[in-house]
Formats: structure tokens, sequence, C-alpha cells
């Protein structure tokens, strides 16, 4: 009897989909077992911090239940290879260390990867363009908690931090796991967090109740949530989703000549941009002459936005759009989004009676800019699309005066 | 009388170029005064560490005089506004702290500026794509140096290290001088170096004799040469070269509506790559069947190289390089540049008959990536060309057998 027999035959016992939280009906589902979701671009790009509710939603595996992830019980261990064996430090200790928030956008590295598909077939979730939300999540900085408990894993051997999950694979039993290079956990600028609050209220059930990893600039999968293990670590960790699942490659690898011994993990990812509003086929009044466009930009490993350009014809003319930048932030410590804002003339209906297409790019402190084309970053797994981005839309029928 | 009436009158005796040190001849000069070169390219990619003859040379005034900068009596000033004011420091004593090398590529932010001018005209010196090398640097961490003078900028309204050089303007007396973020001069991972040997020799005039500033991963011109005085400011180096000259802008800004203010100071620079070897233009065997193609490829702020992808076929099919990446050196902290080399299958000559393009395109640990035209990048100083770089190799005539 395999989980898919169990599930059929004991429903109500067994399913392990059975216990997932409500969730807000605006959300658009792209999967419902696992769970993901994203908001509506259009209500995404309305504030700096999105409300909880509307955050986009990525899980691998069914959210654990009330039971595993009770509060009063809950507790995390930590290991350090060769040194310290499984300290576990309970919740209510965590939050006796001092408690500190961060402005951190988390984006899935599949966001925008419906898009590649009009290049070429690729594999895995549907996303449109909001994987990517931004909070202020709050907890005990993870040097805190090493310095509370007597650790410095300084050993130069030591490489990479592990954060494991209790989600865990119904079939196989397998858990969540991901790690990041030690030196982003160790480095005080870096304010990695084992969060327990997500926009000044407990953590959700879909985020991480009671307690994830928060690791500011880096791609959501190393934002390890229900985390139940910690462990500092010689080697990266050997999960799937370290190892194979979170990396790209060139256009030219395919299925069957891919070795994924040959692409890091992806961690900090690169500078994007999106349109939110208008949406993408929208219609406007026949005799505009105008459009405010808005959207978010982002560049992982803490780099800010410097500019963001955007054209209504086409990449002829660039609009330098007003920016947004979370407040309070450093440079290259930049953990949160950019919201932008721009007013564009249009061509008269005369001039371009059709369609109009809108394209936006943004530049990082790093003066690094996205790709014009989607053909040159496609790779089989549709990851990190930070193309320009692109929508059209509609003038409606001549009004006439 | 100015600066001309006395290099004309007396140029033995006032000219201030009259003192400049020898050139390698290999080197292509794009510039007199102040002098410019770079070496060519088929060279350049022919070993990790640049010779420092073959180094390429960017003054932007001429070489001090060997009187103003003889070692024996050589100091540099360090100030700390609001708290210290001039601590000489004797370069003597420099050499007393601990010698710290590393290995760092420096590149000018205008390398392969004379790209753009086929899009539209850009102001700047020439460069073609050899504004670039990698040395090894040593020297005193400033960090050590702090230390060792017990100065402690940890002020906050401290944001800014100021270097100063003695490279000086022979009309307005104004010298070199620009700025770096003090979290970057502070943070030990970025090992700013007070620099006196270069590839374990000491300095050559061209390279700042007897002592620069060496801010890895960092933009050429922070790398102050010549260094007389360094300032832990709150406000950035007010120098033309830190305020106006060295910043990017959108394709849509020109000459008329350019605000300095709306761009910050190039520091890292983005994600690049260059053919080195074969040069453009080169002749190949007509019944070649494949090309050994090398270059270099960087990115700034000590983001590694993971993947060089090259096509000889216009980006249909990309073949990806074997890299040499440099050694020992931790992620993030990569400040050398990486060589690349890669055998391309040519089509047949019955296929392409003509003119063969070659195209590379590099990603860094960040995964991001080169644009792929230059048109979205230009601006008006032709600062920053990363797009992809494409060269193009001629078919000899056909060979019986
Ligand atoms: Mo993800
Ligand atoms: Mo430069």
């Amino acid at each position: 009897q395999d989980a898919a027999y169990f599930r059929e035959h004991a429903p109500h016992y067994s399913d392990p989909y059975a216990k997932e939280p409500k969730r807000d009906p605006t959300l658009l589902v792209r999967s419902e077992q696992p769970f993901t979701a994203e908001p509506p671009l259009d209500i995404l790009a309305q504030q700096m911090v999105t409300p909880t509710d509307l955050f986009y939603k990525r899980n691998h595996l069914p959210v654990p239940s009330p039971t595993e992830t009770d509060p009063s019980a809950y507790k995390v261990t930590l290991s350090v290879e060769g040194q310290t064996n499984g300290i576990s430090i309970a919740l209510s200790d965590l939050k006796k260390l001092p408690k500190h928030s961060v402005m951190s956008a988390v984006q899935c590295g599949g966001n925008r990867r419906d898009e590649f598909s009009t290049v070429k077939q690729v594999k895995g979730g549907h996303w449109d363009a909001g994987a990517i939300s931004n909070a202020v999540w709050s907890g005990a900085l993870l040097i805190d908690v090493l310095e509370s408990i007597g650790v410095s894993p300084s050993d130069p051997d030591i490489k990479h931090v592990e954060f494991i999950g209790l989600d865990k694979d119904p079939t196989t039993g397998v858990t969540y796991a991901a790690s990041v290079p030690v030196e982003m956990a160790l480095d005080p600028k870096s304010q990695v967090l084992l969060a327990y609050e997500m926009n000044d209220e407990e953590l959700p059930r879909d985020h991480g109740f009671p307690l994830r990893a928060v690791v500011p600039g880096v791609v959501g999968a190393r934002n390890v949530k229900w985390l139940s293990q910690i462990k500092f670590s010689h080697g990266e960790c050997d999960s799937h989703w370290q190892q194979s699942d979170y990396k790209s490659f060139s256009p030219s690898v395919d299925w069957s000549n891919v070795d994924y011994s040959k692409a890091p993990a992806i961690q900090e990812m690169p500078v994007t941009s999106t349109v939110c509003s208008p949406l993408h086929g929208a219609s406007i009044d026949a005799s505009a002459q105008s459009v405010t466009v808005r959207g978010y930009a982002y560049s992982g490993g803490g780099r800010g936005i410097i500019r963001v350009d955007v054209s209504a014809d086409g990449g002829k003319t660039w609009h330098d759009a007003t920016l947004q930048t979370p407040p309070d932030q450093k440079r290259n410590q930049v953990y949160g989004w950019t919201l932008w804002e721009v007013t564009l003339p249009l061509p008269t209906q005369a001039d371009a009676p059709g369609d109009i297409e809108i394209v936006c790019k943004a530049v990082d402190s790093q003066y690094n800019v996205q790709p014009e084309t989607l053909d040159s970053i496609w790779n089989i797994r549709g990851l990190l699309n930070n193309s320009w981005h692109r929508i059209t839309i509609h003038r409606g029928a001549a009004t006439t005066s």
C-alpha cells in the first residue's frame, strides 16, 4: 500500500493535505498539492509591504500539522560538524533573545517561468511574475543564537549551514532542506534570522509557523520554513533542492546532457523588474495621451535598485521611473524590493493605432542590467527569468467628442 | 602666464609630462598626455597574472615626479572627519605592518568604449577591450593601518573614505581623488590595501609608485595611485571623477538633460567577458573545422564567474568554455578575473562561406548575465559596456587537396 492507496481509502486519516490552512481567495492558485499561489500583479505592486495573506505561497510539500508545530513544545536543534552534536533550543528561549527585524523580499527561483515556454517547453510549476513579495521579518539573529549557546563555527572546514524543515514527503519521508554558504550566515550584515514573526504578527502556517529561516537577499528556496534543524557542515546540503533543482544552465543544455555538478546552487538572484499595472491585456481609452505604469524591481545579495527604464515605443525612448526604495537599508544591504512608477506619453492613435507594448528593465547598484530577450537565458527548469518584462495593452474604441 | 605659456617657453623646465616613465612598445597607446594604453588582446589573455609592463595604463594626469615620490621621505596622512586630524604615516612604517597580498583585476570604467560609437557618438578616451588586467597586489591592509595607529572610524556619520593622489592638474593644481563607501574599506573581506608591490616587485611609476590604494572588486578609478591622503568623511569625495565622470545613465539621457546627482558613482562593475583570441579580423584556414577561442571574464564586487557561453552561429548553439578561475579566492571574494578557452566546431565552408561571427557572454555567481546589444546600455560617457562581445574572423582562400 502506497500513499495513494491510503489517500484513497482513508482520506480523513492519512491525507497529508487534509489539514492545509485556509487561503485568501484573491490568490491565483498554481498548484493545490503542494500549494503554490501568487497574488494578481496589480494588487502586488500597490504597497511596499505585501499584506501577509497576499504574500505568494510556495510550499514544496504538505504544511506540517498543528501537532508537529505546537509552539509550546517547539524546538530547533543546532549542530556543528566535528564539534557539537544537537543542542536543542526551545522556541520560547529564542524569543528571549533580542528581536531583530529586517525587510526582505522573497522571490521564487521560478518567478516568471511561464514566459519561457514561448521559446521552448520548460519543466516546473506555473508562475507568472507574482512569485515574489516583500515583508518585514522578525526573530532572533542566527549569530545571536550562536553566541547565546556559546557555539562558534569558526573551523575553516565548516563551509555551509543547512536548514532542515519539518515538511516531509508523504511517500518517502524525506524532509525539505537547503543550505547557504557559512560566511553568509555569520556575517552580521547578512542578518540571517530565525524568524517567528512576519509583518509584526506571528508567522502564518503557510510561511513556516512557528519558525523559519530568513536569509535576506537569497532565493526563496533557502529560506527554509518550519525550521527544525540547523547544521554547520563541511559539505553543501545534499538535498534534491540544493543539488539539482535550483540550478540554471546554458540554453544548449537539455535533459539528455545536463550535469548538475557543473552549476552552483542559486543563492543571490540577478537584477529583475516587472510591469504590474496596467495588467497585460488591459484596455485604455482610445484617446489616452499617457498611461501611468507601476511595478517592482529587485536584485539579490543586498544590491539595491538605482534605475528603472520604461518604454512604450519598443526601446526607442526610455523614461526613468520614480523609485520607492525600501526604507533605512544601507548600500549592499538592500534586501527589500523597490517599487516604481512612471507616466508614459503615448504615441497618438493615428501614429500607433493598434496595441501598445510596454517594456521595463532595471539597473542595480553594481550597474548590472537585465537581458533583452528570453532566448539567451532559457534553461531546462525555467529558472531566473530576468529578461526585460513586456506587456501589451489595447486602445479601446475611439471616443468622439 | 598660464601652463601653456610655460610649456611653450621652457619645456625642459615646466613640461609636466617631461618626466614620464618609459613604456613597453607592445602597448597600444590611446593617449600620450595623460598616458593611456592597453595591451593587444591576444597577449592579454595568455596568462592569469598580467605581466606588469603589459598591464593597461590609465593615468588621468601627469605621473608625479621622482622628487615628489622619493620613497625615503614618502608618507601618507590619515584623517577622520570630526575626530582625528592628519596623522602622518611613513611608507617605511607601513612596510613594517604584516604584508597582505590579494589578486585583483583592475578594469577601467570605459573598457570597450569604442564599440558604443557604432550606435551613437560617446565622449571619452578610446578603448578597445584591453582596459583591464589582473595582478597580485601586496601591501598593508587599511584595517591594519587603522589598528596600528589606534584609529577607529566607527562614528555612524562617517560614510565614505576618500583617497587623494599626488597627481595634479598642471593648470588648476587639482589633485586626483575618489572615494568608496566606508563599509567597504572596513570589511576584512574587502581586503582594501595600501599597496607598495605589484606582482612581487615594487610598484612601477605608472601604477602609483611608491604607494597606491587597491580596492578589490571596484572600478579602476577608485584604486587611487600615488596615494598621499586618506580621509574618512561624512560626504562622498567631491572630485569631478567621483561626482560626474564615472557615472552611467539611461540611453535617453543626453548632454542637454544629464543630472549627475541622479546616478551613483560606479564602484563594483557588472559581469563582462571578451574574446581575446583570435583577434577581430583574423583569418583562419578555409578548411578549418574548428577554432580555439580564448578570453577573459570578470564581475565586480567579488562575484566569481560560473559560466562562459560561446557561439559561432549567432547564438543558436552555445558552448560552455573551460574556466581558469583565480586561485584560492572564496565565494563573493573573487577579485581576480577568470580566463576561459573553448574549441568551437565551425559550420562547413559550404554552409557558411563568408565571415564567421564569434560571440561570448558570461554568467557570474549571482547569475547576472550580459545584455545582448549595445543600444540598451548606451550612455553619454560610453561607460560599462558589458554587452555580448562579438568578433568576426574570415575564412582564407579554399585549399585544394
Ligand atoms: Mo522557489
Ligand atoms: Mo578608469
